[in-house]
């Protein structure tokens, strides 16, 4: 199966759609929240608990997976999706967030980026073209083009230059993908998705959606927003770029996260969301709720014999009690931290599937 | 189903036997070996990974639990199977061994053993009687009566002052233990075990050997081996004990181990075996295999994309490639960890198995 987004039905009072993400791994039914694997495994879960639990699709960084074990190795192993025993869709980001992320370790220029490993410090230059033959080793089904993600707060010409080149480089990745896969048809091939930016301002937005599409993509990320900004913020720019980007094309709204904004961006035409949010929080104790964030080490669950949220599905709410799952974790046993991964993970897949179904059945308002 | 041991059958040539063993929650075939869970959970497993790899019994430790969450807690909650979601059988250690490893941090005397918590410094008094109150409360299949370790070297007057309490404690831990689970033949109720000692003197050996038979248990722990004496001496040990103890009764050395030691060990007539060993190596980056011991951080490993030892059926080998599971080392994922540990222990299933196999169709000989 080649890749292809099929919209099943559209929201009558928003922009919210639910839809098929085909591609030659299988089917995403979105709106998708993507667990975020940035080595190549999604931390302290194992690829089969991450099925069991709903998975449809796992997100990878680009520039982890560069510097360890490496693109080239990734290949020789068969690809991303043999290296670490993941047969379901795969997307990676291009790296520019990361590189984004380094801040004084990272220089800027037209031609790409340098930046210096934060693992041995050895110095690397990514261009656009590299970045392409780097994730096309690697293998994903859908894989994202070099991007310039400005920071928060940034001046408007910073911005600006940022959007410049982050089209720029978006032509040079698509002119080089389509070189070093000329066969983009295929089985097995990969989709490449472009990046818009713009930081908060409208109108950088609206040009970097419009000359992104003219070069033409068959998906959108829309990057640079939950970098620090307000949160309203991010309503007002995808308003200013959603409607210029292709209807049919699936978007990624990259890095974001919470429920609250995931509700939110789903109304504004969002598709896909990732986020290191679910497994970040279960190595600091923390569990998601329809209460909110709640600390397992909380005393309140000393005693607590039923689940960590009853009624839940997952693996640790079916067999677990809160009362078993905060002693492990005052013990500084693992197993506190798979079984909140497991849990925050499928909190996330139960939204989603909530969402779909409230816009499938129109049963809820957006 | 109330506690039986049934032997299915005798190696011709040595003490070996192959037998089942009948609990209230299941049987255990032996010889056998048990995952080590200390804390209430084997480190970086989850129970149904415990299980699919073919464990029959896990093995929990006393002492730590007594310390946190406390056998109380674990009470309220319906007792150790409940708590950590572990419907097969299950034994505790008496913390003999754990107290004896604090050192300077407890004093024994002939009333008890007064230690210090290695959590929080409160200091604790664990008398016989208090020692079967806390391991009914806890609630396992089989548990043990406190024992005084004595240490390796040790001048042949401590250890026979060691063996003089370990006898009088056995005695007094019967007595408790009849007073405070008196209907012992009730589905669900525990079975003790005596603790052998001697050091590494034979006829010390015979002596403890004796006076424990001569209270009557349902099984026999021999401990004191394995704590720094050469390993030649663990078989002349056994030689001096096991003819002594019940031949009906199963025989459980405690806190062995390595491959190599099982072998012999079943040949003088060892039903049962635990060791930290499989999963402890597991998190330094080692796995178990028919050359031997390996380190995964090994460069040779590096472009395997072969499993960790070809043939083995474990999931981490059936799923994954040694190079991937090297990367996850290399890049401090908790994965590695996990699937080292499952592969470690079902490689300790699987020589059981052989054992067991051996000793049923007298296949080979020990």
């Amino acid at each position: 199966m080649v890749f292809k987004f099929e919209i099943l039905k559209k929201d009558p009072k928003s922009r919210a759609r639910a839809g098929k993400l085909y591609t030659s791994h299988g089917v995403i039914n979105t709106p998708a929240f993507m667990p975020v694997g940035t080595q190549g495994t999604v931390k302290s879960v194992t690829p089969l608990q991450l099925k069991e639990l709903g998975a449809e699709i796992m997100l990878s960084n680009t520039y982890h997976l560069f510097l360890r074990p490496g693109h080239e190795l990734i290949k020789k192993f068969g690809g991303i999706h043999k290296f670490i025993s993941w047969d379901k869709p795969m997307l990676t980001d291009s790296g520019g967030f990361q590189i984004f992320s380094l801040g004084g370790l990272r220089k800027l220029t037209d031609e790409g980026a340098t930046f210096t490993s934060h693992i041995d410090g050895k110095k690397h230059l990514l261009t656009p073209e590299r970045i392409m033959e780097i994730e096309l080793a690697i293998g994903a089904d859908i894989i994202m083009a070099l991007d310039e993600c400005a920071p928060y707060p940034c001046e408007k010409k910073q911005a600006r230059v940022a959007v410049e080149r982050t089209t720029k480089w978006a032509r040079r990745c698509k002119d080089s993908f389509n070189k070093l896969q000329p066969d983009a048809k295929r089985v097995g091939s990969s989709t490449l998705f472009g990046i818009v930016q713009g930081s908060v301002y409208p109108d950088l937005r609206k040009r970097s959606a419009e000359e992104l599409v003219e070069i033409g993509f068959d998906g959108y990320g829309i990057g640079g927003l939950s970098v620090g900004e307000p949160r309203s913020v991010i309503g007002e720019m995808l308003d200013a770029q959603v409607p210029i980007l292709p209807e049919g094309a699936p978007k990624h709204l990259m890095g974001v996260g919470y429920p609250e904004d995931i509700l939110e961006a789903v109304k504004h035409g969002i598709d896909l969301f990732d986020c290191v949010i679910p497994t970040r929080i279960a190595r600091h104790g923390t569990f998601l709720s329809k209460q909110g964030r709640q600390a397992v080490k909380n005393a309140r669950f000393t005693q607590q014999t039923s689940p960590l949220e009853p009624g839940c599905d997952c693996y640790a709410c079916k067999n677990f009690s809160a009362g078993y799952i905060r002693h492990l974790l005052m013990a500084s046993e693992i197993l506190a931290i798979t079984l909140l991964s497991i849990h925050n993970l499928r909190f996330m897949m139960t939204l989603m599937a909530q969402i779909r179904s409230a816009i499938l059945e129109e049963s809820r308002e957006f």
